[in-house]
């Protein structure tokens, strides 16, 4: 499973060193995220190989972006089709008008009519920029969408104009999740501007995996714009669109007919406790998510190097004896004492690989059940739409769940196996007497 | 790697319930000491096998009798004295004398006269005694010495007397550890019962490793008096001994020369801060090593309980979404949940297994360090003995060490896969979308 990171700082290979020289922008393969001390063993484009530090590649993390790493930039649009749409899709209207978005029957009831290629970007090498002489500087991000591979550049400003855009139009009818939060301390710092990409990364995905929010006008301006004109005429027109609100129901065609208001009002019912309960679960995991992140980060990994350190201060010790023949055994205990330091530095890191991904989830999922409320009681009265809504963010959640959990046990395993690994090696070195 | 062990209450097998009826005295082999929830597989002398519950079972946990139960209950002498004598032994004297105790020249210089066949013993059984009517009750143990293999039962304070003879006896010239703690309350409880056991037979098995000790004419009384009333008369002569204190010197043969002073005193400084080094070092081990074992049983144990209910809450709301094909999402996120919690009491019951070992030894060592500032005082006198003494503490040490530690981590190893296993399990029920 190759996975591709993208150089965002160039870095020149210390001579002798198993180190890869590398240019701003160039792509290259992963070969080992596991080498520690902050390198990353990777592979260029010639086919050479050797080390880089991780802080100088922009590894794609998201899970929407893992997806397209893992098939060679080909976005698997088959299969995220054949997701959304659940098996088969029944009957579907299609008409022409752009402004109009169309549901249509799926296995599961009405359901969104999702486009053959789902729509997709990576957002990636965050640069710093300055106006005004230099008195003001901001971090700009590039924005790639698959659909024509040409990057744009957006400030977290612009991601916050597009989201009240959409919520502004879509807002009603479609639960528009909250940007990642504004933050000004460290907004600088390198750690602080990876986070922040990978959640308007998230962010972006979800928003392109809906095809009523990806196929909208504003939407594909602040992907597709070609020079500073176009960005400003098309900031204009989204501004002064009068499509908002209830409004943009009048431009959906659905396929579902209405239902009966007693029957809404079940349902709406249910997915209303749903929400709440799920929210309540999610709460509950990122709380013990980050008890146990704390854990691993704080007074496990200082056990950990307590332990070592313990058995190396006896080993030294056992060293001054002065008896013949102590070295089989103070070899080994010193051996066992870094063994037991390189545990702590893999359990201090662990969490950073397995369960960050899954508290990013959450934390998306937790935003965006914090829009059900006010969306459900607008479907009540739209009712023909309510299903679609409820059918698009089931089908999402399945595939989401399902991604992040393999994703995290696949990297508990390696954990555990890494550190099993490392034992029987220390293990190796006592001898039988 | 088969281990026996020694059924300790009577157990009636529950028909259909894959269980194993044994009886009292019995001897089974251990087949799988992880089943979990306070059972072990084992099996009968007529082949068949069960579980039976774990504290009907005397498993040989010392280390000492490790050894010898894993040779199928024949000692291995060679092997033992090999490691004492270190490598061979160049020049002996041997006496007829029983009283005298010899020393010779090995490899690493004056060693004791080590037995070609050690001495061992197994305690074991312990069963509830009582006298004056029943108004006064007690525990007796099962101590069987390898070279009669009959049992004879001993309480807490005939080990005590033991104590205080030897002490009394070789204390001068040989450390002798402390017996494990005296205890009131909780000394019927089966727990308290069996750890106190396992100490006793730690204690023994030391005393039996030293040829000086396991020769005296007191501690062969101990193990293998035949009745009531040659144990009485042996008690009476024992504790009428006159040769006690440093009088025991002049039962000692040397080999080695009489040492220049001001060598002696160079020698007896560099072990006296050894051992205060090494009882830094012990401390601190033990310190970590109960602070581990806290967090294992406490707090990591309940995390990854709440990690488990979190996934498993998670599921049971995604269960009421009411969405189509929800079900193999919410059974593979149960499973995961129910393996965490599965991890949450491997994770509580592993510092027995491992950590168990490791204290223990060092426990041990903490005492056995406590008694040599006056042995190296009274060595000083008698220096002739001084290296005999410092080459049998290294010895030994050197051969626990490397045995516990090569437990420790293969307990570790037996963990880290363990979980890695059930994880691997788990993953495997997730659906790849």
């Amino acid at each position: 499973m190759a996975m591709q990171a993208q150089v965002i700082y160039d870095f020149s290979a210390e001579p002798g060193n198993n180190e890869l020289t590398v240019r701003e922008g160039e792509t290259v393969t992963v070969l080992n995220q596991n080498v520690g001390g902050g390198w990353i063993e990777a592979q260029n484009a010639r086919g050479e190989s050797g080390l880089v530090p991780e802080d100088y590649l922009q590894v794609s993390v998201c899970l929407c972006s893992l997806r397209i790493t893992h098939h060679n930039n080909v976005c698997d649009g088959a299969a995220v089709t054949h997701l959304f749409c659940c098996n088969s899709l029944r009957i579907c209207k299609v008409k022409s008008n752009p402004m109009l978005f169309v549901t249509c029957m799926g296995d599961v009831g009405p359901v969104w009519l999702y486009p053959q290629s789902p729509l997709d970007c990576v957002v990636a090498d965050p640069k710093k920029g300055s106006k005004m002489y230099g008195l003001k500087s901001y971090i700009e991000y590039q924005v790639t969408p698959n659909t024509t591979n040409r990057p744009v550049n957006h400030r977290y400003k612009h991601f916050d104009w597009l989201y009240e855009r959409l919520l502004e139009k879509f807002g009603s009818a479609i639960p528009i999740p909250s940007l990642p939060d504004k933050q000004v301390t460290g907004r600088f710092e390198e750690e602080f501007i990876k986070m922040r990409m990978e959640r308007l990364q998230g962010w972006l995905c979800r928003m392109c995996r809906h095809p009523v929010v990806s196929n909208s006008d504003v939407f594909q301006l602040f992907l597709t714009y070609r020079d500073e004109k176009e960005w400003k005429t098309g900031k204009r027109r989204a501004e002064k669109d009068e499509c908002v609100g209830p409004m943009v129901f009048s431009t959906i065609d659905p396929e579902a007919p209405e239902l009966d208001i007693i029957e809404v009002e079940q349902k709406c019912e249910l997915f209303s406790r749903f929400t709440k309960e799920m929210d309540d679960g999610v709460k509950d995991l990122l709380n013990v998510g980050n008890i146990h992140w704390k854990r691993c980060t704080g007074p496990l990994r200082k056990e950990y190097q307590k332990i070592g350190k313990a058995f190396q201060n006896l080993s030294s010790v056992f060293n001054t004896s002065g008896y013949t023949g102590e070295a089989t055994l103070t070899d080994a205990l010193t051996a066992a004492g870094k063994t037991y330091e390189e545990i702590s530095q893999i359990v201090a890191e662990q969490p950073r690989k397995d369960l960050h991904f899954l508290m990013e989830t959450n934390n998306e999922y937790k935003g965006l059940l914090g829009c059900f409320p006010d969306t459900i009681g607008v479907h009540k009265v739209h009712n023909r739409y309510y299903s679609t809504t409820m059918n698009h963010f089931h089908s999402n959640r399945i595939y989401d769940y399902n991604r992040v959990m393999q994703l995290y046990l696949e990297e508990q395993i390696r954990f555990y196996e890494t550190i099993a690994e490392k034992l029987k090696q220390t293990l190796g070195q006592f001898t039988t007497l």
